[in-house]
């Protein structure tokens, strides 16, 4: 079966003035977004940081609910946090999977921005991953992903628009709404 | 127009052991589920708690983004913020509704888990919203709504099952699915 992944960068990414800058990991994301990937089927949950010290602060939260006192507390939640892979970088998450698969995961990013790249739609995305061996869906923390995160995708996804003319989605909602647009079949 | 309002529950919701107990309000709940009803394009985000402390908490957590520091700093979550509404029990919600629209609204109440009470599809769901003046969808914290609110609401939506056997999404992200299968029109 093919692998769809979710990679959740922490650097690089742009603050609000779009300067790129280095976010914390923090426990509400990974989480929420554990839950919403085991939910959605998905093979593997990366979460991106450079700096050792947040590397393992993801590695304890993860590992709490997986072996600790978490794990009797809530066996659901250990179930979710057993897909959580600690990666200093998106090189990192692309070695694992070529590891896994013998081939090259395919890079679609994910933006609430309007970018100078041509956008795929959710079809054209659920096309891409059903032809591939391995996909890995990248989302930014801060105000999104770099520019040159974008760039290197072979892939971006169009907005989730909604309805308002107001798209501010916090990326714990923009995830699980993109991964129940991708994952789940339509009457 | 007609109006789609959530409602957000401290009060009745049950435990993990299925008791009656009344949980905390938290402020990723109220940031994360503002943003995502005002991209969905909805008229009041009810935040529901009968404890007078907490009542002001999520006032406070509300206006500091309309009045306070948080205006200049992100006018985005300013707007988000202002469907707040604060109140004491689910009668407050319906009271509301009342006066805006001079009728009943319809109250459809969101579960993870099956119940006794027939569950209507999200087509169906789509379809009461058109024909409605007021909808409130219901949304439990804790493990999720008491069995009487459940019993008292019109109608109960079918659950998310995503794709694995598992649905255990947080209630920001549950709150994000559930508004964009309602809301957004598909392709």
């Amino acid at each position: 079966m093919n692998r769809l992944s979710l990679a959740l960068l922490h650097y690089p990414v742009v603050d609000k003035h779009d300067e790129i800058y280095t976010t914390a990991i923090t426990n509400i994301d990974v989480h929420d977004i554990a839950r919403s990937a085991k939910t959605y089927g998905l093979a593997q949950y990366y979460l991106v940081s450079p700096i050792t010290a947040q590397q393992e602060l993801g590695k304890t939260i993860a590992s709490f609910w997986i072996d600790g006192a978490g794990m009797s507390r809530n066996p659901d939640r250990s179930q979710a946090m057993e897909l959580v892979s600690v990666q200093a970088d998106l090189d990192g998450c692309i070695a694992n999977e070529h590891a896994l698969t013998h081939s090259e995961p395919v890079l679609i990013a994910t933006s609430a921005k309007s970018s100078k790249k041509t956008t795929i739609t959710y079809d054209d995305a659920r096309g891409i991953i059903e032809d591939n061996l391995s996909t890995i869906l990248l989302f930014g923390t801060g105000h999104g992903l770099a520019p040159s995160v974008i760039e290197k995708s072979h892939y971006l996804l169009e907005p989730i628009y909604g309805v308002a003319g107001y798209n501010h989605l916090s990326v714990r909602s923009a995830a699980a709404v993109i991964l129940d647009r991708l994952t789940v079949d339509r009457a």
